[in-house]
């Protein structure tokens, strides 16, 4: 038979031992602060009856998700992100669950997109979101979550991106042009990326909208200063509209609340014209841009939505969460050099000299693991040369070597691979010494 | 617009938070064990190019697997699978990676079969294997972190089940029946399951299968004893066969190996009749039974294929490795009592009392955290005996409560959710008590 060419698909990829375990890592960390909160995890089958995923998103997500016939004729898709998903089970589960129901989920999700731009079609999300409150504590829990994750992630220097939808919409109502709202967000949502200048020409080639209209627009996203000082000046824009006024009202009580919480106001960022695309957001917005890399966008959004599952439950189920971007923050971290050493499954490697003692070597690995340490006996009896190689390729950082005169001795060497500086320790009474030695060196 | 039922497809689960957090405990666990060994993990795609996927099984696998036609019109599919993905993997970056590869995998796979008998259309294998080595001290490792996984996870009472496929392939060879390899061991697979009369009729039923034939294959499945003595009597069975010999010698490597690093012989089970229906075992056989729940089948199964990437190389990659069943060992756990108490996110509630009071509450959430607790925060001000409900039927084991008045005093109460039993703590000079209290009150 002629071989098959061992390849993946365009858009997909691999991950090897040292990426993975970084992953795994940031992963382990993302799971130790949501729990901290409160947030549990669930999760949700990779496949969903079509008729679950399409028309949630845009018409252009549609067209990415993976749709198939399943063995028994069902109309079947690939989850394209985690939301939809999460408003299905809440419509399903909710009322066994009860309110408030804090979830977290990290999982993949599968979008056959272009692949230009270093977009992948298989990545995976790591949302937590608070359901069935409208509370605006939980809108501060999503804050502070953001800001305890980067700070565990060891990067302290970031910025939560903060706004309020209703302060955009207050002020479009306030102008009379609520009717052209999606049409402005979108506008707005560009001046990260297009000049002022290109901004204000596309809102005034919009039907209805005026020069002073833009002004006005263009004006609340211009405020700088101290959270405080933004306030009080975006509050002076607008007077007699409710909508206006609750936004200003719940970003004020956000600012209080982180502030209350500890985090200081350098790390809050009110930015009165982030919109996000998504139609769905109804209150607070969060972005989370790093200070080494704004250029490569927020690497964690999100914000509160009032009608999460509309489409499958007559409930009300208001919530607020945001989504950690693994892939672009791992990238992120890696270009900044986040990501301190080579990370490894074991510390330790025993090379392994002499078939006829290997019995002696296992017991020694046992002893070892049973002290908590984490050791990968080399499997075959090579060359010190071959097994060192290994050991450096993989990232070992010390070698514990012994052969069978050694082990005759009852002694054996401790070799740390980075610098190369071999130690004796003796094996008679036990291998607490051998134990401690190594303990203390990892700890160095 | 109508409703759409919110619904998951026959064969899908959700994963509800408390089952979740099992599922997420359990395979912390599983990755610490493997990493102990030096196992490191790695992913591969969820889709795969079809000829990847298909005929790697059997006919009756290559029916079950999800496959369609993606955007770009590739036939693409669903691994049904962690091995044939690793079998790719192996073949494409084992140049770069090297020999030992010694990798994890912790991912869903889908099959499209029956539903009937609890079985699931969607589900997670936990896999480690050993690439690129023929030593049998890789096989030694692979029943050593079977062995160390049982008990890290809290189950002491299991059998390791093991065999060699050698001995039995000699011995059918030494009896000048190994044309009818295949159909012998599929007939041998089935000694678990129906009796050992039916079995003998039906290897009687095969072509050229004769009486004594039978009666010594089935003698070989009746030895018991220590390993051994099972080793000593099984060795006397055959002489001059060196297929036969050399899985005595090999199975016996095994034994003294598991000896040597501390496995007792009464988790070690030596049986000759298992051949695992999969054709590509060439060596060691491993399988795993609760001395609970022998029943259910073996939760961690696998062995040594010197065959793995053979259709997409010709490098020659053996390997050896198991597969943790999470589906199945979860459920067993569940029925015999070994998953103790309800796994719970945070283990301390704070009621909420005061919306005037927000920031106190958010303050001492954010206090507790730094010292390292797990602290919910309820989300609204409802009624305490809300939040207490919601706090019994979560499983927080700890409320801190403090109204209004209290906070003025300087005061709260810590409520022990089990018991019922209140306490009064000082907030005077800040937390430490507090933190103190709580900690002491967690270890008990």
């Amino acid at each position: 038979m002629p071989l098959i060419t061992p390849r993946t698909l365009k858009g997909f990829r691999d991950h090897l031992p040292e990426s993975m375990l970084q992953r795994e890592q940031l992963i382990d960390t993302a799971r130790c602060v949501y729990q901290s909160y409160g947030f549990s995890p669930i999760d949700t089958p990779a496949l969903e009856y079509e008729e679950i995923l399409l028309g949630k998103g845009s018409e252009e997500t549609d067209k990415q998700v993976y749709c198939f016939e399943d063995h028994g004729g069902r109309r079947v898709g690939l989850r394209f992100d985690l939301t939809v998903p999460l408003a299905r089970f809440s419509a399903q589960h909710i009322g066994e669950l009860g309110t408030p129901l804090k979830r977290y989920q990290i999982a993949p999700v599968w979008r056959g997109e272009n692949t230009q731009k270093g977009r992948y079609r298989e990545f995976v999300q790591c949302d937590f979101d608070t359901i069935g409150t409208k509370s605006i504590i939980a809108d501060i829990e999503i804050a502070l979550v953001i800001h305890d994750l980067f700070i565990a992630l060891g990067c302290e220097s970031f910025k939560i991106h903060i706004n309020n939808r209703k302060i955009l919409t207050g002020l479009l109502s306030s102008l009379g042009i609520e009717d052209q709202t999606v049409t402005m967000l979108r506008c707005l949502d560009k001046l990260s990326k297009v000049s002022r200048e290109k901004v204000a020409e596309e809102m005034l080639a919009t039907e209805g909208i005026k020069k002073e209209e833009v002004a006005s627009l263009l004006a609340l996203t211009e405020i700088t200063g101290t959270s405080e000082e933004v306030l009080k000046e975006t509050q002076s824009l607008v007077t007699g509209n409710a909508v206006f006024s609750a936004g200003i009202n719940e970003l004020t009580q956000l600012v209080h609340g982180l502030a209350a919480a500890g985090v200081p106001d350098s790390r809050v960022h009110l930015d009165l014209s982030i919109a996000r695309g998504l139609d769905y957001y109804t209150g607070s917005i969060f972005e989370t841009f790093l200070d080494a890399l704004p250029e490569i966008g927020s690497v964690c959004s999100g914000g509160r939505y009032d009608h999460l599952a509309e489409t499958y439950t007559k409930t009300e189920l208001p919530g607020v969460g945001a989504s950690l971007g693994l892939d672009r923050l791992l990238a992120a971290m890696q270009e900044i050099g986040a990501l301190e050493g080579t990370p490894i499954a074991a510390d330790i490697l025993i090379v392994y000299f002499d078939p006829e003692r290997s019995d002696d070597y296992l017991q020694l690995a046992r002893q070892l693991r049973l002290s908590g340490l984490r050791v990968e006996m080399y499997v075959e009896p090579k060359k010190i040369g071959q097994q060192l190689k290994y050991a450096n390729r993989r990232g070992h950082r010390l070698a514990v070597i012994a052969g069978s005169e050694e082990l005759e001795q009852g002694v054996c060497q401790i070799k740390d691979l980075h610098t190369g500086v071999a130690e004796q320790v003796s094996l008679q009474g036990g291998y607490d010494t051998l134990v401690r030695a190594l303990k203390q060196k990892l700890a160095d």
